[in-house]
């Protein structure tokens, strides 16, 4: 069994190795632009963690790795065009630097590609692979459907924020664990309660993303304290307070102010008094523990769960 | 075996019954809207008739036949878009319809309709079938950037023309074909020359196309002829005149003209004047000669490949 180190170097090494044809340039070069920004690799660590639980055999699950990698990319590629978003990793995004039509058809290209590495896996799992990796990759479309929806919407709910988020970010990090699992040789059941373990850290992973972006240390953070504050958007913390407060404080929440600095420190005082950054956490803390749950349940030696326990331990403690 | 007319109705028959999730609503009514907006379903006919070359069972290639012009229409959304094309056989695109941003995402979403298709053929052939269908994709995916990069370039030879509507368009003919030849069971050999078949058609098919644009019958093509002209588009005519004209007959080509209608016919004298359209007949009829070949070749009782001399027949003298 590797460490979380040196499984990222693994992914870290592999991505470095991938090779895409020379031509069309323009075609080829936002994808490896897109996929050499970095980040943590959080998605395609987990799929060779899930797997490591199974077999001794890592390399069984890099083709899959990839696959998840390469499709989070794409998502990225065609999400921060419908953002209209100039950075994505402090770098301009991929349509900023080669215009929307060539970041649409890149991350086309790279759903291919995510495909092709799925293609690899043994065929003996083959069929499980495709069809576990494709509910997915149409979970994440419906969030991102959803995410936008919202955008424009003034009654969204608490639940379906929850399934929103769900849907967005959480079926792929349960897609990830549940793949791993697949590649690795695991049953149904553990394969299923895999993906539940996924899954759920995924919601407290975005719900933490929520907190943080208004109670994170500024020094450590790295991006705007305040940013979905200032940008209205509805994130837990959001809907949680506009349920609770009283109609004359709805104005604090929806109207102007005197400046974006202005607006972050009016809101957050308003949700101080309604305590909704414990309720946020309550709230995360339910998933981790489901999250938890799930992961005890799993029929393998205990002590092989240590990486997962601790990856999940940092996703839900870290502080950027 | 069928005839084309039953095949078609089969093919429609199955896209009629293709149920898609009720949410988001948005996400999916476009993918009913392209997908009933009907042609001439071309590339899922060719996937049966090559199924039934081998085999009795057609149905067999009918998931095959759905992913293809699932994926068919997903580049015609996404093309749409990056061609900021008004309408679509003759009805609002999906991003006029939904928005550029919806559009994208049920583009995406496509794409992965059309791996779930595909991930339901028999496992004997799954990974040939996937193989296969990456390869035509990644090709499509291509021949669309070549495409885009060539209105902006001044020396686009023939031979990079040719090259890019061999990717552009012809790959998938000869995937479908391929495709078809797989799930019904034919050897490597066989399967070969059916994508021989189907590539050569395809190129020929888009000079046809380049053809009827500036010699089509106004009654019957249902666009308006002389569009290539009026666009400056760079088809296999606009190329062989630029070849060949007499250097103060650039300004006919490229210079300005008193209206769209001058343009067309002074674009067209100069075409007959180098007998342009006798010479991009002879480069189609090299190309259908060669699919034909390859169609002859081909290891099955010749009657049974009247239903492909047919249709490349029918491809080719179309006059829309």
């Amino acid at each position: 069994m590797h460490n979380p180190t040196e499984l990222q170097k693994i992914i870290e090494d592999a991505i470095t190795q991938l090779a895409y044809p020379n031509k069309p340039a323009n075609l080829y070069e936002p994808i490896k632009y897109i996929m050499s920004l970095g980040g943590k690799r959080i998605r395609p660590v987990m799929v060779l963690m899930a797997a490591e639980l199974f077999t001794e055999e890592v390399s069984k699950a890099l083709d899959v790795a990839l696959a998840i990698e390469t499709f989070h990319n794409f998502t990225l590629v065609h999400d921060d065009i419908m953002d209209n978003a100039p950075l994505r990793r402090g770098k301009q995004t991929v349509h900023e630097k080669w215009g929307v039509n060539n970041a649409i058809l890149s991350g086309d290209v790279m759903m291919v590609e995510s495909n092709k590495h799925l293609s690899k896996v043994h065929i003996s799992v083959l069929k499980p692979v495709l069809d576990t990796f494709n509910q997915t990759a149409q979970g994440v479309c419906e969030g991102q459907q959803l995410d936008m929806e919202f955008e424009t919407r003034s009654d969204v709910s608490i639940d379906e924020y929850i399934e929103m988020i769900r849907l967005k970010t959480a079926v792929l990090l349960g897609g990830a664990m549940k793949l791993g699992a697949i590649v690795g040789g695991a049953d149904e059941k553990n394969s299923a309660l895999l993906y539940q373990f996924g899954e759920n850290l995924g919601v407290a992973f975005q719900l933490q993303d929520d907190i943080l972006d208004v109670y994170g240390d500024p020094e450590k953070f790295g991006k705007q304290v305040g940013g979905d504050i200032i940008a209205n958007k509805k994130t837990f913390l959001h809907l949680k307070a506009n349920a609770l407060i009283k109609a004359e404080e709805t104005e604090i929440l929806f109207g102007n102010h005197q400046s974006a600095e202005h607006k972050v420190a009016a809101v957050t005082e308003l949700y101080d008094n309604y305590s909704i950054r414990n309720l946020a956490e309550l709230e995360m803390e339910k998933y981790a523990s489901a999250a938890f749950a799930a992961l005890e349940k799993i029929n393998i030696a205990t002590e092989k769960k240590e990486n997962l326990r601790t990856l999940a331990s940092q996703i839900l403690n870290r502080n950027s």
